[in-house]
């Protein structure tokens, strides 16, 4: 275990790149992270100018966000490259930083899906497919509640994706557990802040369009939807999952329907929850007839979940709120990154 | 069928009673309204001062309303009284109101459930239990679309819920025409602005705790389920229905998740919708593959509805919009309204 | 006076180009308005689908967006043209509208202006400077409460600008009636809703960037600076305006800071602006005492004004509230047709 | 110096107190907090209940509120007490408080005024005025970068006004330098989230009043204006303070309208600026041409300043914002706190 790493952020200027640098920027493993951006025609630019919220009183710190240099990587001896990139960028630059020996914590798309039906929704176009399938095979899907041992020996993490994260944490327990009838179908109804569509200006984050209004998108087709299948062994059939878009900046919120086995009691799915995330420091098991809000979770790297059974059973609400650019994006980053280096999980997260 | 109508209304201060005062002072076939107010202990007040936004440039004129007074109604020879009130107040009131021949629109769930199990969640206590079960029983359900022959005759009509009516709305078609499997589950997971809360300030409406946040209520027992099972002829088992809470002022999405009987194609569902609401002007069906948002529906008497159905079906997402304060409450009321004087339903809506 | 008037809307595809569509669409005397897009490169839209809220229930009723085309308008009988365009467009439009023979409102910045310092903010490039300036001397600035008879006999009317209706019609009664000591100096602190700032998605309109924030912009140097000093006969050393972004959708309140001449009492300034605008059926004067605030202008094309004034005199805080698209823009270009044409000025406005 | 402290918070369930108790959970100087309510109706509650987001995973830690109880607080070894109680009650406890040997820090506005005639405004009916007198006179003003020698050494610290500590701490390094010609007026435009109304739920507090709008209120009359007043020296007529109410959940934007004395160029306010705050570690100069908005301050201890000058002077625009329950309430009771003990001032609030 080393006393310290150095980091490289690739897209700093986005949301979760910059809420990922200010995580490093306070993190003590961390040296402090090198900065680059993700696109070719961007002009060099500040950290502490583009987020001054992020930057302390001394005005002298700059932390300059510069284009993409392997070399300069090399000479600062960077150890992990956290990647906050478009998902093609990612498949293109991960193969290239794994060549160079870095360890690699991808919060894209990328390289999240194990099965090609379930990759096609990105259409990759890889420059050499036998290396990027090797690499689809070998990385670890970045939620350590449920994946730590893949994560400590992996070169590349998967950041699982912030919906994906919501659901899967949700449902993991009793369907571990054998307490659900899948059968009878999974409806996952998230509803997300407008900071999970990106920092990119369009019509779909418009202020005017947004605010006093709520909507539904991606419908049957969410990207996302392939890593709720694979992380929870379901079928397409079993699931089905519609994102909405929040009038506010931040947060995730996912109301899932489901039913219980015959027999089982809110006791029991209370207690397999308890018993599931009872190592976990990042979910909060809010329990039977609790159900979280948004607000709970903002700002943190909590995953709360709650949920309500009929009284005469079976049917289940299931609640997790999360907020999406900590928990469901560069929050895990950083616990990703600690159990990729044996460090607490909790370092720099609190 | 009358030239014009004098109507009274009560709980004008709220903000159900303010948008319906809104519409009445401009509908073509009404009189000015009397207005008055639902607590025993509220001063007078004048409409113009609590609503300048509702008030013409014209200050002079003044709208006061008053402490409840039936011989100041009789006087002014009112033939329509509608009741912005508590529910347990509008079922005081009605009863007295028949008994002077006043024909009545009431917005709240006093007098929308037929069956008794369903009034349970009201607890009502009627000063004359016989007069009350001979009113639950004549009441017309204020849902003009679907009863707009019982709405016409009607002494009394309650005024259909914001929730009931979205779910309702939407679902009617295809359950009439068959085109559900409702054994398979049909779940409501409905989202609404904050002025479905009502007037009152309570922690659940304050700024702080609603802004930038999200939460589910009510959850497995919320009013408007019973109007919903009883106007769709479902069973309890087959329906879950969700209320959350918006951090926007106004506004109902329901997203209803269905699945359609063996062999129904899309088009067939749209051509359902269609065909349902061929004469029905304020609905409109947007169709397959085409959401609404809330936004679409902001400050009308529209209910929008469209739907998208899965590749290989038979899963169905259902979505409908309207604005709880005129569809969901005061428009509606004046739609049937309209109806019950033999109106055009459009009358005093556009 | 013409019974009806055949209306062209260039530039429909924005917010207040589509607010004024709507208007249009209801103005008992005006034929359905022809509408343009104001990019060359755009393709042909449909207004129904683009603002579904204006649609009504008849999804049939088209109403397409189409590229500019002078022949159209000739064919159809276009009579009066709404400019819904940038600046440097309408600086080139109008003069090719005026030789056509057909009257104008400009709802842009491009004829505001009579003194050519004022002007340089523009920093127009004119193809014929010539008819450029001619038109520059004979426009008549379109705020219908000042200047009304200028407006009934122009061929174009530069509508007024949005912060400078509010500052405009607040003081001009007072400077009108020699109350004010604007030596003293005049601070107008403005805030405005987003949509102020245009449909076009920029990291200024971005949600997340706008919501729980607030922020000043183009301090000591907005546009609309010349306007107000133009038309209330300021120096420029008299008067200090900032704006600010506001995170709501609409809406324009301005803090107006003034000193009243020595021996001016809070009854002569509410006096003083009953008076003036006594027959304006858009102002509506709240008085010493009563400040308006935002949302009781929303969706409606009233300016409200109320006044503070310090109980030993002689400082006053002046309060004037509009809705940015409807009095700030496409209400007041109605309102300014309607003058135009010999109309009553409430139609279609209410 | 001690090594630690023992506090305790009356008040804790409301706004401040729960801004106050999270900080002082985690201050490494800092026992845990004894909570107290402050209304003798209140129940008993538990901290992490009623804000699950500051808890941690922990449930099991349980943080009670209780009845305020004087040999509870002597058994517990309080040190300071933290007063976050309506400024009547706050004028009630710190005499008893002081009796007891405590060191105070009260969040009110109970102590910060030393002139009669601006304490009038509380109206304050003191048990011993004697006592209060006494105290009237030796409470420091709670506001560190201006206080910090009195602060050290005081019994009874009254930590600044939200909108005073915007105001105070833009205008103190101008004034001190003689930089202002505060003759000629200064307007300060305040704006203010609504958490700065405090946690009851009112009629000004109910999101459907506040959001999509803006309102001005307690013009002429804001019990801040006294504390600017006594902190900066001016007399009452040369300041005019309207504070606003924002759509937001919290922050404070202030826009101050100044004149620079004659031959004061941009780059002198600059330096002054930042010479005076040279060793201040919360407050960031932004400097000339440089305006914060309210998102860079949001949930830190700091305040941003900065200022935009008429390019031919004298006019200046000068914007200071900060987050009005932490710089503005409970981040600098904590930064007092620090001063009082000894402490660096960033301890705890990094």
């Amino acid at each position: 275990m080393p006393t310290t790493v150095q980091p490289a952020v690739v897209g700093a200027t986005g949301y979760t790149g910059a809420e990922l640098t200010r995580l490093l920027l306070k993190h003590p493993r961390c040296r402090t992270p090198l900065l680059f951006h993700d696109r070719d025609e961007a002009a060099n630019a500040d950290f502490a100018e583009l987020y001054p919220w992020y930057a302390d009183a001394n005005a002298s710190a700059r932390l300059p966000i510069e284009r993409l240099d392997w070399a300069q990587m090399q000479r600062a001896g960077v150890d992990v490259l956290f990647l906050c990139t478009p998902h093609e960028l990612s498949r293109r630059l991960v193969p290239q930083a794994v060549e160079r020996g870095l360890r690699v914590v991808d919060l894209s798309g990328a390289w999240r899906l194990k099965q090609a039906t379930h990759r096609a929704v990105y259409a990759f176009e890889d420059e050499n497919p036998q290396a990027a399938s090797a690499l689809d095979a070998s990385a670890a899907y970045g939620i350590p509640e449920l994946r730590a041992s893949a994560i400590a020996d992996a070169r590349v993490v998967a950041n699982a994706g912030c919906y994906a994260t919501s659901i899967i944490l949700a449902l993991a327990a009793w369907i571990d557990g054998g307490l659900l009838d899948v059968n009878a179908g999974v409806v996952c109804d998230s509803k997300s802040g407008v900071s999970g569509a990106g920092k990119a200006a369009t019509a779909r984050t418009h202020f005017v369009e947004v605010s006093d209004n709520f909507s539904a998108y991606s419908v049957f087709g969410h990207r996302h939807t392939g890593e709720v299948l694979e992380q929870l062994g379901l079928e397409r059939a079993q699931l089905q999952f519609t994102p909405h878009l929040l009038p506010i900046p931040r947060g995730i919120f996912s109301s899932i329907y489901v039913r219980a086995r015959n027999g089982t009691r809110a006791r029991d799915l209370d207690a397999c929850l308890r018993e599931f995330y009872r190592d976990a420091p990042f979910v909060r098991v809010r329990g039977s007839g609790k159900l979280p809000e948004i607000r709970f979770t903002l700002h943190t790297n909590y995953c709360d979940i709650g949920f309500a059974m009929e009284s005469d059973g079976p049917r289940v609400l299931l609640v997790s709120c999360l907020d999406n650019l900590v928990k469901g994006a560069s929050g895990q980053a950083v616990q990703n990154f600690n159990v990729m280096y044996g460090f607490d999980q909790r370092e720099g997260l609190q």
